[in-house]
């Protein structure tokens, strides 16, 4: 759309967040869900240095299907003394498969001189030999300068050495980093204004938050005449975190009118950055900028007959340009409109119903404040529309009498799960026990062997994922729990939530959703 | 100190955060560590418009002993065709007891008459009058110009004309709110200069952090020559709350050198932004500039040998100037630099022993392969030093002979668990029952209630928090699950780690640490 670079590094600057945890397969569906935000590069990692991050790039060129982005391998110039055609961790750059490569680079003469402990000529020269090879190779290259700010303030004249050597050598960008976050927003105008001035460079910026500024100083760096600005999905990143892409990326397109990411790509940010969040397993901040949950809440009383009338006067854009909604806390789904939209997409024609659609929406919104979630969990909100639309019976595939679990332990020795579950199905009371190192695998077991004899459907199923959130921190295991589960019937998979105060009986609703949704989707009938 | 208010509005403006609820105790708590932390203004809530706040300042004249700060009381201008003199809401403000007064007027010509629904002229009247009336009662008045950014863009000579009002009336401080929180620092700073230039006021700035820019926002006013600033503790507020006074205060005396706050009560910010957070029963957010548990946290092992010679090329500043601390977290990226680095932090001088800072290497690189993580499990992690530097024995202060809990549920009853815990503590051998809503909250309760005879002092013990995490996702509820607990003594918390293959062993590992955590912490002996 501009020319102005968007560049995500939540897969690897990200990553530095503390508690957090990604692997192979959690990156890879982070990376799909940037590229539908419509982020020019994601930063996917440093091959070379931890094989997690060198599978992620061999996955990536099978698994990943981008539409818009450009991956990126992140690395170091070679070691001191060597030379970058023979430095495995630079030939491991090459070897990613990754299109552009951003080099980490030192700019600070401190740091060159008391961490890398080598002298500012070698420095320069790793730089200028490491971008030259990768340029050979074929690579674009994008140059890091770690700790700039920091470093120009003690040796202005070699920090412009260092992004000099870097674009003389090929580099496509510079992106000048507050590594250590302390940085203000006049700061980083005036050096990247001053740096643009004394060299040729393309400048990019990456901010960390440290003084509460992250956002503000890459606004100013851009307003500086930089054309590239690096972030992170939801600020995560080391200490206070990196700029929050979300909210540069809604300030630039939103509020200076720079065009950054098609207008229907932004409008997904909303769902997006909760999407994320389930993977990270971070807990959303509520009072995240554009996005968060409470971002266009309003308090009633004093101004909500105004806010109906006039709702320009009390909020500072339309949340609906982010996906987000005024009405944001009641629930996370947009609306009637959606509902008619996920009923045509199964086949039911729901529009002129408006009652049916207001039920529905109701019966949506009520579970949501209870914790349920349904953009994680299509299948569940699918039962839930089929049985106000087709009636609960076409989905009574059986009735659950009780269930129970045990898990115990002796000792050092490991535990070991036990589940009783009674049901009654295809006319027959069953009673059927499963084993399994967990509860919910006990449980899961347990109740497919005792629907088996109606339904042989069920035994390809099997669950594939689980997960768990907390969603009341301040009471511990007194608070609610959350419970998605992902099954699967060997060609496709579908998500269903269950909550409730046990962890246990949450799991077992979105077991029970998991296994009538395999019925429904396989064509079986009640028996 | 300088003649630049510090003025806090967390018990007024914060507390309209959604979920967030004071009592008026709550807020006496509240103001006592406001004063402590020297801030000049603490405005209190609004007298006469709900009785809660009314009564604040009843008891605030006997309870509250403020040492440095005044206290204001926020109310609004008289209303429309009446006179300030009789108006009950302007006189309960007098009667409020409080010397500063801050009255929040319109300044935006489309709110006076669209919402206000009045004549641009009797605004105006409706500022002098209640600003004349307040002066005459003998005290001081602030002005809140609610909504005058977005007022000044649609009709400057208006907004100027509110300003020039409440000047001419008396008021001492006229502060501009960014009231939706749409602005960006470069707009702030244009519009206060022009302000300043075309009007003799003394001007505040009020910040929403709608833009993520409130910080950034607050800081270009002062730079533009405000000498009021408006804020809130942890940036509490509607929607994405206001401008968080502990980040503006801090940058502007550390990265700016004004003295707005005396150097010792600086140092208090990391403690009484956490006591306030424990009064408002919102979770500090770790990556909090300045005093958030992270905010001085590294991750990365590639620097810790670097950090360990030299912090500050790692830091923005130190961290000790506002009462936080540099943590290193312990990683799979971790090496012996910053184990050694963990150990001084906890007393243990490990410089020279490199056989023993191998040994934990190895075996926190083992547990971390097996899916422990110790950057989020801090106590976990001193366990695991301590019994490779201490020895085992010290910390043995039970042991388990066996663990049982059950989970059932009949239909469609809520599930309940109970649990079994047979240990030898003391001597003695204990078999005790828990139950719970959970059965991880049933493992806690049975647990703590068998060591209770030998140990009284886990009466006080409070499982807060429980994380989950299932750490491959391609296989289901077969994989390996973290779990992360954090256990209080009511003062402090700490979080533990517990990895298996089946969550409630997990869980119960994690309990065991969290309890062992509690009673070294304790210095409590083995018995």
């Amino acid at each position: 759309m501009t020319d102005l670079h968007v560049y995500d590094t939540t897969l690897r600057d990200g990553a530095q967040q503390e508690g957090l945890n990604l692997s192979v397969s959690d990156k890879l569906a982070i990376a799909a869900h940037l590229d539908e935000l419509g982020v020019g590069y994601i930063e996917g990692g440093w091959p070379g240095a931890n094989p997690k991050d060198t599978e992620f790039f061999a996955r990536a060129q099978h698994e990943l299907r981008l539409q818009n982005a450009t991956l990126a391998a992140f690395g170091a110039t070679r070691r001191v003394g060597g030379n970058a055609a023979d430095d495995p961790l630079v030939r491991a750059l090459v070897d990613s498969g990754a299109s552009v490569v951003t080099l980490v680079a030192k700019s600070h003469a401190g740091h060159v001189e008391r961490a890398l402990r080598t002298t500012l000529a070698e420095n320069l020269e790793m730089i200028r030999d490491t971008v030259s090879f990768l340029r050979g190779e074929g690579r674009r290259v994008f140059l890091d300068a770690e700790h700039f700010f920091d470093g120009y303030a003690v040796d202005r004249a070699y920090a412009l050495e260092a992004v000099r050597a870097a674009v003389e050598a090929g580099a496509e960008v510079v992106a000048l980093c507050d590594t250590n976050g302390g940085m203000l927003p006049n700061q980083v105008a005036d050096v990247v204004a001053d740096v643009l001035d004394a060299t040729s460079a393309r400048l990019g910026i990456h901010c960390h938050n440290d003084t509460g500024c992250a956002v503000a100083n890459s606004m100013a760096a851009v307003d500086a005449g930089a054309t590239h600005v690096q972030g992170t999905v939801n600020g995560y990143g080391e200490r206070t975190g990196n700029a929050d892409l979300l909210t540069v990326v809604s300030n630039l397109q939103i509020k200076r009118g720079l065009a950054l990411v098609e207008e229907p790509r932004l409008r997904e940010a909303t769902r997006i950055a909760h999407s994320i969040s389930e993977i990270t397993n971070v807990p959303p901040y509520s009072r995240q900028p554009y996005v968060g949950a409470s971002a266009f809440a309003h308090k009633a009383g004093l101004h909500a007959s105004a806010i109906k009338v006039d709702p320009d006067l009390y909020q500072h854009t339309d949340p609906t340009l982010v996906g987000n909604d005024m009405r944001m806390l009641v629930s996370d789904m947009a609306g009637r409109a959606s509902i008619e939209l996920k009923g045509r997409e199964l086949g039911f024609d729901l529009a002129g119903d408006t009652e049916l659609l207001t039920r529905v929406l109701t019966k949506v919104k009520d579970l949501e404040l209870r914790g349920y979630t349904f953009d994680a969990a299509d299948a569940s909100f699918e039962l839930l529309l089929r049985r106000e639309v087709v009636g609960e019976a076409a989905h009574e595939y059986f009735e659950v009498e009780s269930w129970r679990v045990i898990t115990d332990a002796r000792g050092d020795e490991n535990a070991l799960s036990e589940a009783t579950v009674k049901v009654v199905a295809g006319g027959e009371r069953v009673v059927a026990t499963g084993e399994g190192n967990g509860p919910v695998n006990a449980l899961d077991h347990a109740l497919r062997q005792a629907l088996s004899p109606a339904y042989p459907e069920l035994d390809k199923l099997e669950l594939i994922d689980f997960r768990v959130r907390i969603l009341d921190a301040a009471h511990g295991t007194d608070a609610v729990t959350r419970v998605l589960i992902e099954t699967s019937d060997g060609s496709t998979s579908w998500e269903t939530v269950g909550v409730a105060g046990n962890i246990i009986e949450a799991s077992w609703q979105a077991l029970v959703d998991g296994v009538t949704y395999g019925l429904v989707r396989a064509g079986v009938p009640v028996r």
